[in-house]
């Protein structure tokens, strides 16, 4: 198995109603490039693995526990484990990387979707 | 401390001569946004944290053990630990983020470099 990867080549999976990601998986981290559709919303849910991410283009409401944030492209997050956290997308939608450590071993039965290009880059 | 941060406000750090990253620390991983000049090497190295990681802008050519690639924006890596490996840029430098576990406590001593702006986004 190759080292490398690119976008072009992964699957994306659907993780919430118009919200798809292409995942690369280590032993330790997943590594996950997320598109969100305009105006959609990631309902507020937590899990053990810890989260960080960046915002790569567009811009996305974004709340971690109780603190509440608009970010842009160059904005960073960091998710505790168990952490409840909610986000939400404006008219422009958005591209983010989030990475998670332990691996999301619980997104393999996540629906994949075929014939759909990356956003990004 | 918010869980929030952004790379204009995240001091870089020189990692190797014409390589520095900007990173956020988690207690499980290390997320960083690392620039690399034009003609800079990334000398091969080796260490026990499991390494992912994407490009953003530019590109370079990555060597992972003995598999070597050409990579462009939108390609990834997956260093399992302990594996040595070797980057250099071309003519237009790049940018890559880098993700990490365990966190990089060893950058905790890489100098800071004062009063550059970030060159993504």
């Amino acid at each position: 198995m190759s080292a490398f990867d690119g976008l072009g080549a992964i699957e994306p999976q659907a993780l919430f109603e118009g919200i798809a990601a292409r995942a690369v998986h280590g032993d330790r981290i997943t590594l996950a490039v997320v598109e969100l559709d305009p105006d959609s919303v990631l309902p507020e849910h937590s899990h053990e693995n810890e989260q960080l991410g960046i915002v790569l283009r567009g811009s996305l409401t974004f709340r971690i526990g109780t603190e509440e944030r608009l970010l842009g492209p160059g904005e960073t997050w960091r998710i505790p484990p168990n952490t409840p956290h909610f986000a939400r997308t404006g008219s422009q939608g958005a591209v983010v990387i989030d990475v998670f450590a332990p691996p999301r071993e619980d997104w393999e039965a996540a629906e994949r979707l075929k014939g759909r290009p990356p956003r990004w880059p």
